[in-house]
């Protein structure tokens, strides 16, 4: 347990939650703050701070709840689709620097990230950065 | 593999990609339609469509890959930040119905997804959502 982490207290139980889940590797609870009705946050109970920084191990742990998880928050707000999202470092808006995944249920119509702002890259760009990304791996 | 999906036809080898990584589960290359240089999509080479509808065992074994392959990007590509973003359902901006995560770097100053539109809950709604939930699971 981090002592400035307030993921960590509702881990403890120091700081309550609104639970929809738990088990001995995560807790779920909903989003104070949410971006539709039933956001929720999936996150390990041990305290890890970015995916990059996560053991395989725990991220499979994780994830291995979210079919689950997902599954009973679209079916409660009766959702059409939902993000599965994790934010990684303050640049990312990342805000409590304990590792989170957020359940964001979507509907048709709604205007959550209305924008995908994609563009193209240059000619030769994609294989330089594809090459950089193998040689770091 | 699904006849008219492109991504099983990307990991059947018949639709080129600029390939970061692959193994015996997974496929990682860039994204065509980057929201930032090193944009990355990670994948099982088995089809399944979204997360809910995915075994807990195969989200595991693509989420034990998100280490090795966000730290590859994030290096490459020198970000301060990174999503990994999960979309699931057309209403929730997924256009290819094969489970993928995408990787996208993120840099403090850069104009992605600048908003994050939270609310708060109502008295006594956030325990109601919740417990619809718990009884969904």
């Amino acid at each position: 347990m981090v002592e400035d982490c307030i993921f960590c207290k509702m881990v403890d139980g120091q700081v309550p939650v609104t639970k929809v889940y738990e088990d001995e590797i995560v807790l779920a609870f909903l989003d104070i703050g949410p971006l539709s009705d039933g956001h929720t946050l999936l996150l390990p109970k041990e305290h890890t701070e970015k995916v990059d920084q996560s053991s395989p191990e725990l991220l499979g742990q994780v994830a291995s709840r979210l079919s689950k998880v997902t599954k009973a928050v679209v079916q409660a707000v009766e959702a059409e689709g939902y993000h599965v999202l994790c934010n990684n470092g303050r640049a990312a808006g990342q805000l409590v620097n304990h590792l989170h995944f957020h359940i964001i249920p979507r509907n048709s119509g709604d205007t959550l990230f209305p924008e995908w702002p994609s563009y193209k890259y240059e000619e030769g760009k994609a294989d330089e950065i594809a090459e950089k990304i193998r040689r770091n791996l």
